[in-house]
């Protein structure tokens, strides 16, 4: 594997999972596949699990980390050829993608949707730009329109989890004061339609996803229904895709939040968040602090996605 | 030992001094312990000589270090249940601190007295939360109460130049324009009281500390007797703790400045001062200076207070 | 060698240059020099390319690496004796210097010229502090009047690709919005004059450098006679360096870019800058893309600069 964008680089899931398990129950058995070399974790946009669980896990594999934070606002590169470059940006991608190229084996890049046009986002202009110029692997530490790291994390813990052989599991839309991507939900979305699950997308009218993360999940707007018998519910805020309202927060309806009765409904489900989470927005206190609740493994399991997916692109050099 | 936090986590003082005065002789004899194991430095303040004298430390054994920097308005972590988060507080410590618990296997934590409210600062409520929820071992880089690594550092240097078997200690008030915690002269008074040293304390009326802290010292209001004989002067700033003036400056009278003048009174004793300091309010140029300036020893002394505390938490691993 | 800020700290430079490209074929021969020692890299100024290429030279190396960043503003060192710090310094450099020390084996340090006082500035005043102060060997990652890592790398890049034995090398100035130190081309002349290469400066009137570091290079105001017969053409902006206008932008001439136009007066010269750039004001797009652009490979060539310097102060430890 050369670079790590999307659920498709990863190539066959179960055995993905299969190597996760593994890498978990040992995970300094491949010490000697970093040796010498050197991850660069370029940070666009702030960043907790991600920083610290990938870091741990090129450690793990014995590799040197540098990490890069581009302060958002300070930091500003210029992306358009032609330009006089006589304001504020001192610095030209096509000259600073390359030269952090030249001293790292590997490159890591988080770059959050902007808002500012959807097309620039969704056509993941600034990670494309690094896979083009860098001349190194680069991977996804959430990029505009996908979060593959979470997304694999996910996937362990549901595996690691469920009761039954196809779970049923439950996308949902939550409340949120904040306009939010939709890395995260695309990205999961993406990865459970890889899967034999049934899965189901629930949110309000206006919240639909891109019909090419959406898939063949079935969307159903009112919520309780959707999570009649569910195996897992898994709450994330987004804002509007469909234009016109594109970036925007059209609804903090608090009807929406994830709490014990609507658990209630469920095949005892339990619950999943990606983190950072807002409670008694997305999910209520006792929802969350419940023996149900996956949040905590599931942040653990960044550590497991980041290392299969270095291991990988280690293995390949 | 599980959590170090004050002097009584570290048992037998001449024990620890002895460990700390071998570790000093020999750095890296001890690299094997910290192999594969990671340190987490958390920042919620900032830091000069903890930060680096600590990474220092954990790379003499061996161990990876991550640090992570809290800003310390721009992060903030709602602590109490029941929120509705709908403001600017992303989350909640009682996700945060397990999440940073998954990915290390040591946690170090420093957190000021914010003086906000003297009872949650006196009940180290930050810090208390991440021996409840990290699950993991975890030691103070200072805290609201006490600052443990420095006291250590301090101890081993006054055992290391002291030329009586029970020296005279005077710790010192001395003038600042900035309201400082208690932390440092607290804890240096909680390490000299478990000595066998002569201990006075020194300062201005409304200035006394908290008297779990005080303990059996001697408290003297006329700097100079205390200085009489004294074979160490250990100089610090600090804001009141009594009621109704805690956290404030309540004098900045530089009459209290360590001088040459009354460093003569003295039995030619050593200065001390844990840095940073500044110099004509704390102490004269000339006093910090003469050969009997210990402040960079103490400073160096750091890094082996740092080395024995990690030793001794990767020992009970 | 024990500190590297100058030319003339690296003695023979053909030696030095064979020693560099040594180093390129086999990064990681001499990672047995940098167990157990620490690299503590202190920024005054933010960094991009040394920042990444330092770090990645000392893990090269084996060592472990320290980043302090002094954000150029927050952390205010107080550098008179016998002030009264009772305003926002709150440490003396007297103590910070020698505390730094402690915590390493090897200091790099970068500090820009502040323009606020040419001799504070051309007296190297904070380097020099360091020099002074920390006990450690100390290298320049850019102080205010020289940039010897660069230059290294940039007489590395120039024998890599030299066609005859004495190429025609010329530093032009160039335009730029800011007002920028005379640190790279300073050091680049000091670097050149060492070599058997036929130098030439251009730039406008009033742009004159310090003529220490002009030594015996050909001045020439007529930027296109400069380019004639050129092998090289290394661009560069700077400030003003002659009274009454030190520091100061005294032009924004774009008649001064570089343009292929220009380009073809020379011999096929290679193009040179040190990044970043700014296009269309320093170069124009064609240029800095023509297979005659050396830029990345000379930012490359900056992790065996910084290389071959800490192998250096490694070995005469």
């Amino acid at each position: 594997m050369r670079h790590f964008t999307n659920v498709h680089d990863l190539g066959d899931l179960k055995a993905a999972v299969k190597e996760a398990l593994e890498v978990k129950s040992n995970r300094f058995a491949y010490k000697h596949l970093g040796q010498d070399k050197t991850l660069m974790m370029i940070f666009f946009n702030s960043s907790l699990r991600t920083r610290l669980s990938t870091q741990k896990a090129a450690m793990n594999l014995g590799m040197n980390v540098i990490v890069l934070d581009v302060n958002q606002g300070a930091w500003k590169l210029e992306t358009e050829r032609g330009v006089v470059m006589d304001g504020d940006k001192p610095e030209h991608l096509l000259e600073a993608i390359p030269v952090m190229g030249c001293y790292c084996d590997v490159i890591g890049v988080r770059s959050f949707a902007r808002f500012e046009s959807k097309s620039d986002d969704y056509e993941e202009k600034i990670l494309n730009q690094f896979i083009r110029y860098s001349g190194r692997p680069v991977f996804s530490m959430e990029a505009a329109t996908r979060h593959p790291l979470q997304s694999f994390a996910d996937l362990i813990t549901i595996e690691e989890h469920k009761k039954t052989e196809h779970p049923k599991v439950v996308l949902t839309w939550a409340p949120h004061p904040k306009a939010l991507p939709q890395a995260v939900p695309n990205s999961f979305a993406e990865w459970i339609n890889q899967t034999d699950y049934e899965f189901v997308i629930t949110h309000p009218e206006g919240y639909e996803l891109a019909p090419q993360f959406v898939g063949n999940a079935h969307v159903e707007y009112d919520q309780r229904r959707a999570f009649e018998g569910a195996d897992f519910i898994y709450a994330k805020n987004w804002a509007a895709y469909a234009d016109p309202h594109y970036g925007q927060v059209i609804s903090t309806d608090r009807a929406w939040t994830v709490d014990s009765e609507k658990m209630a409904l469920t095949n005892n489900a339990f619950f999943m968040h990606c983190l950072p989470v807002r409670r008694n927005m997305i999910v209520s206190d006792d929802v969350i602090e419940s023996p149900q609740s996956l949040v905590i493994p599931e942040a653990a399991n960044r550590e497991i996605s980041a290392q299969v997916v270095l291991k990988r692109i280690l293995e390949s050099l």
